[in-house]
């Protein structure tokens, strides 16, 4: 979904010469490229990168480090190598223990997607206006760090730059968590009552169709942020326990007024003070 | 803004002769006299419903008992009390205490709403292909049972019929805990990080946008039912906690599979299996 967004969104900007689409599935790239999403198709890393100005890397996160690095041995010397992982510490560890992978890669995460899975799925304007993060290291180099930032630029992004530590921090409580919060909602409403479902259930479940061995990598590649994250929001959600049982109102009030202040200031953040109407 | 939308649901579909809206703030009522929610205001109940074939009690749950008592001591004999809170079984025993508020009084819970207040925000379709459930008891009076299910159906609502403590117990699930895990998730997440918040954060904190004190009030009305939600639901966060602790990752893929799958049902049952796509 990504990647495809990623070649809708060069094709439609006329950004590149060319769109490689590399995968094992030779089905699925002609998909991508029956809707236009890519100019070729490859099966393989190494033929695919072969005359490549810039590699995208939009595989799974524990896969992301040897593909950055197989990637970077088998294009052109000159080659930009970026990626699009969810985490960002692990792999970017594994790639710059790689002297010529370091010497061309910068990390990065554009903060988009959906639920979705696969090309079809994919948006030229998924990334207008999104915020993509860049990590940076004492490795990163400096010609690529200006290319890799006209590249996300290019296709819409925003962006903010931070060290990959960091980032993974950020990411655990600002996406990891919610992900886990929301398949955790989906995981306990019983089958025989989703017909009294409405809005906040349909709404806080939705990433937990996603999928799941992407979403359990991405977990075990960030886990000890996603361990302090978890045990952050359960000490919240204990707060709100003790109150309840102490039957103190002014307390749930209070709790849920932090809540809100949060939120409203997200909204404002985003421009949404006018946000739209929704079920509930 | 459940009121306003009743008004103007009944207003855009000629259901009734004239809606009076009652309230405190005469400022409020003005404002939705202008946007043609409700015809006429009162601000005290006993006027407003001197002449009312039917009253629809749309207070905070804490407020509803009483205010049905007084609708059904002041209102003329033949009237159909009901009501839109999201609890039932406490203020159904208070009302069915009071044997002239029982004899004209059938509670209701429409699944509809937002994190809006105010009948501004109020909209004529808010009730379209909603449910709408009736809480039914040993004093439900049949007659009045039968009009209001003409009056739900009337405004667009889907009827299902339950007993008010089996309701109270499903909406602990399907809307009061999807509520807790939304605030609390607001709450979680540090004013600094909302600048990398996606999706996945947007969409399960929309619903910690609403009042809290009327869900504090909501919370304490379905106490029990709550609790036990609660700890359904960090039973199964712990589920993944442990998982993520013993670096497991079929044991992550499998709790997330079975999110997953009633996530899917879900969408099924509302004929959504084709769902918009949207950025996590």
């Amino acid at each position: 979904m990504i990647g495809g967004s990623i070649g809708l969104a060069l094709r439609t900007k006329g950004l590149a010469g060319r769109v490689v689409g590399i995968g094992r599935d030779r089905e699925r790239l002609e998909a991508a490229r029956e809707m236009d999403a890519i100019d070729e198709v490859a099966t393989s890393l190494a033929l695919g990168v072969r005359e490549a100005d810039v590699v995208v890397v939009c595989t799974p996160v524990t896969r992301i480090g040897r593909d950055v690095i197989e990637a970077a041995h088998e294009a052109p010397s000159d080659v930009l190598v970026t990626d699009a992982g969810s985490t960002k510490r692990l792999l970017v560890g594994e790639v710059e223990a790689d002297i010529r992978a370091r010497a061309v890669f910068v990390g990065a995460h554009p903060i988009a997607g959906s639920e979705r899975k696969g090309a079809l799925h994919g948006r030229a304007d998924l990334f207008e206006g999104r915020v993509c993060a860049l990590t940076i290291t004492e490795h990163t180099p400096a010609d690529r760090l200006e290319r890799a930032r006209r590249f996300w630029r290019g296709i819409g992004c925003r962006l903010v730059e931070m060290d990959p530590a960091r980032h993974d921090e950020a990411l655990a409580t600002t996406s990891h968590l919610p992900h886990a919060v929301a398949a955790a909602l989906a995981g306990t409403v019983p089958m025989d009552q989703l017909h009294l479902a409405a809005g906040a259930y349909r709404d806080g479940t939705r990433v937990a169709g996603s999928d799941g061995t992407l979403w359990a990598g991405i977990f075990l590649a960030n886990r000890q942020a996603m361990l302090e994250a978890l045990s952050a929001y359960e000490a919240t959600l204990d707060a709100l326990r003790l109150a309840l049982e102490a039957r103190d109102q002014a307390a749930i009030e209070a709790w849920w007024e932090l809540a809100r202040r949060r939120r409203l200031k997200y909204d404002e953040s985003q421009g949404n003070s006018a946000a739209r109407v929704d079920e509930s």
